[in-house]
């Protein structure tokens, strides 16, 4: 049971944009602009770097929906999610991403736990300062999200399938409303 | 030094607003529509709320303007932002307001630190449903802010006297850009 009265009939996030929804088009416009573009980061490691951290955060509501989204761009690897998940540090991406999500793991500690030395490591990768900046952004968005939905006591009514055919549908048409 | 290329002239946030210009939009709306609000929480709570978590996460940047504006809307008890800082417990603030920073503290720590027990002491306290989102709401959105700002390196160029100048202009007309 969430901590507050929210409409039985929208589940997780969407209960809150209800409750509130003077909130909803800024926070859905932000998630847009943030998740969705291939400019520097592609959509699918956007969505890796919001598992991750929601992984670690341990939001079940995040990191399953994301996680779901994230497999979408990456069907080719169908257990890549779930490596990331267990270990990124042994999964089959590239060290340009295993720098990206060292600096999001450290995002999800804390601010102050990014370190010149992890940014110079990751600038040697031919990582941009607007691929940087989206990794810290979108780490630190999750750790508002993540905090946000269970500081409420969200629980989550989805099943396996409607993750699935939810993530579906992000993967393919984004976060508005 | 901050880790990216920002524009020097634009200091702390407004840095990385020019930098990433598509994210300004929403969040000077998501500000405007969370912190200038008198609905439940007075605008006064709402900035002492971003100033204990932003202390709590040591972001200087974040605990020192917020400091100064939430200190505007208690002109009558000129040291309140520093005994919170200090220490919210021997504050001279209401029972209702200990419990209010008792949510946002646990926030900090991450969503599932807050407890049905802190929820129902704050509801015995008369502390509404939208008091409570308000709470989660604004103090995981610091999580983020504190993390954005901190995570990139970004450092502050304000002397005392220019965070209160800043302060007191949001505090009389808000966060639209």
């Amino acid at each position: 049971m969430a901590y507050i009265s929210l409409d039985p009939k929208l589940p997780g996030m969407r209960g809150l944009l209800a409750f509130r929804p003077a909130i909803a088009p800024p926070l859905l416009t932000l998630m847009q602009t943030v998740m969705r573009s291939n400019e520097g980061l592609s959509m699918g490691e956007r969505e890796l770097i919001a598992t991750y951290v929601s992984t670690l955060n341990d939001c079940y509501n995040c990191h399953q929906i994301h996680g779901e989204v994230a497999q979408c761009f990456f069907d080719d690897q169908p257990d890549l999610v779930q490596q990331i998940k267990e270990n990124f540090k042994d999964a089959p991406i590239s060290e340009r991403q295993k720098a990206i999500l060292e600096i999001a793991g450290n995002i999800q500690k804390g601010g102050k736990f990014v370190t010149e030395k992890q940014i110079e490591k990751a600038k040697l990768l031919g990582i941009s300062d607007l691929e940087i900046h989206d990794t810290v952004l979108i780490a630190s968005l999750f750790c508002f999200f993540n905090r946000y939905i269970d500081g409420l006591g969200i629980q989550s009514s989805d099943t396996p399938d409607t993750f699935k055919a939810r993530a579906k549908m992000i993967a393919e048409l984004g976060y508005h409303s």
